[in-house]
């Protein structure tokens, strides 16, 4: 945990991320006192409601870290790169959320249940990566089959709530949602496409030559660096559905030692940030309106895949299951917070 | 096409599939003096608009299929079971949508793009089942590639939508929408999940010793029939979404032989049935909005999976594609009709 005495900076403070970890802080009894909210001109001298009183949001600049021990970074890639350098100049570690220093081999990208070490093996004032909000789900789903049974390979397709792609995008799927039931065509703005009563390939912008659009190509770049596994074959089809806030994704993984379903279940047992909803009689698994405003990724759907052959012990390679998880929150905010509480021990 | 001569029957008239069926003829100019629309006692008395005149509904019974030559039966399986023998008997042949024949090997299931000369392996008045939508979909959709390179494994996971449900979880979906936009609680009543602003595995029934719904184990099952092939492995994840007619797939397909991205997309060159919307550089692809109420398979976001090893060629096994369609019409209506014009042949 970040100790209470510690002066905390939330950059983006007014953001959908922002908001979020100022939430986490405060349901965890961070004093107010003790926390810093900055965000963009346009936004400084609002406030915000915690803890029963309220915080002044300041305009974030190189002063803003003064005295400061850790900065929650929840702004654009541009605000980090300009901003990151100041904070550390000041000592004070950064922890990231956008993608700005997720590609460099210097700056660890770190989810806590999967590579928490590895934010010690940078120097302090530490600067660290949050990944992207599907890898984390992605990633510490998966963590107890990885560590019992190696991974192999990944195909994996997403439900990915608006909120995204920020608090207008939210905004934009109730407007559009009201617009459409009254019977008027839907006016897309934030998306391309209509995100009512519609799911489309995700809205970030598409690599020509691979055909893959940059939310995919995070999904497998990060995982490969968090792993710190360049051969796992990752196969992202990324898409916008119709949900506010929780991510879900459909997976298909071949390990690289066969397990029973059994086995895999039993891998699952007391797994870190993990919730297991599988109840196969009451037809009851994650959803993501379930998921949303909470912690744990959960994971349901689990069984060997259908297709596949089996030993005689029906062991086979291929497992299918089915998550969701709160993008807002483990997907970003929590997890950040969740690092800042490894760099403060 | 069905001659515009024949009495065309359509029982379950009154339903989502069974109006669909009446303005797919309509829009054909089948005459209404030659279509006699059934459905329960309960909707007995009603009438369908129909050509700027109106079609008035009788009760289903034995003597529906009197002079008839096809029949469409868009209800339920025990309506099928009891009354597509009374048809038979009467010289009507009968397509069927429910599932109450689609498992009996003697009961061709066809879908016209994959295996149409199957209509004809039987008798006639025939009895032709039509497959479940998701299963169409797909196998409209992959039949460029199974002709051409062969077909392994598919993993696919699904974007339902309500539609497939009933004309209930349509209207659902639309009050519970309403509702959660003014800030209420969702009640759910044809779902056991909320639907509106939510995602959540298939409502079918689950096999509980291998975790599979009723929508997972037919897509594996009449994939198998209908490729007359027992050996592919289909790998289903079956998902509702918030969208109100038209599914979409996330698609992961192995091949049997190799083939590079450009082969893949040469293959699809005047493919049957299917439309390819696949614009990179625009960032759009196929969208279940954009494919209601038409008649095409939609496929884009083509591409050689990005994880697999090619050979020099570019050549890989794996490929991956996404697709939209209208469930009530190629995946149901439609493709009924389809059949009933290759019986009329």
């Amino acid at each position: 945990m970040i100790p209470s005495d510690c002066l905390v900076v939330v950059v983006g403070a007014t953001g959908a991320v922002g908001r979020e970890a100022l939430a986490i802080l405060e349901s965890r009894g961070h004093p107010a006192d003790r926390i810093r909210a900055v965000a963009s001109a346009r936004s400084a001298g609002s406030t915000i409601p915690y803890a029963g009183s309220a915080i002044q949001v300041s305009e974030a600049g190189p002063a803003s870290f003064a005295g400061a021990r850790v900065a929650l970074f929840c702004a654009t890639s541009d605000i980090a790169r300009t901003l990151a350098p100041a904070a550390r100049a000041a000592g004070c570690a950064v922890v990231d959320n956008s993608s700005a220093f997720r590609a460099d081999p210097d700056v660890p990208l770190v989810v806590p249940e999967v590579n928490g070490p590895d934010v010690s093996r940078v120097p302090s004032p530490a600067l660290i990566a949050n990944p992207n909000c599907s890898t984390i789900l992605l990633l510490v789903a998966l963590e107890p089959l990885r560590a019992k049974f190696g991974i192999e390979r990944i195909v994996v397709s997403t439900y990915q709530a608006v909120s995204g792609a920020g608090a207008a995008a939210i905004t934009e799927l109730q407007q559009q949602a009201s617009e459409m039931l009254a019977g008027r065509a839907p006016q897309p703005k934030v998306f391309a496409e209509p995100c009512a009563f519609n799911v489309f390939s995700h809205n970030s912008a598409m690599d020509e030559a691979t055909g893959l659009n940059g939310e995919e190509k995070k999904m497998i770049s990060e995982t490969r660096r968090i792993w710190n596994d360049p051969n796992v074959e990752v196969s992202p089809m990324c898409v916008r559905v119709p949900v506010v806030r929780a991510h879900s994704e459909s997976v298909s993984v071949t390990l690289k030692h066969p397990a029973s379903e059994s086995e895999v279940r039993e891998a699952f047992r007391g797994a870190e940030g993990v919730v297991i909803i599988d109840d196969r009689k009451g037809n009851k698994f994650p959803t993501p309106l379930q998921a949303s405003g909470t912690d744990p990724v959960y994971v349901g759907r689990l069984r060997a895949d259908p297709g596949s052959k089996r030993d005689s012990a029906g062991r086979t390679r291929n497992h299918c299951l089915f998550l969701s998880g709160d993008q807002l929150r483990k997907g970003a905010a929590l997890n950040a917070i969740q690092i800042a509480d490894l760099l403060a021990k």
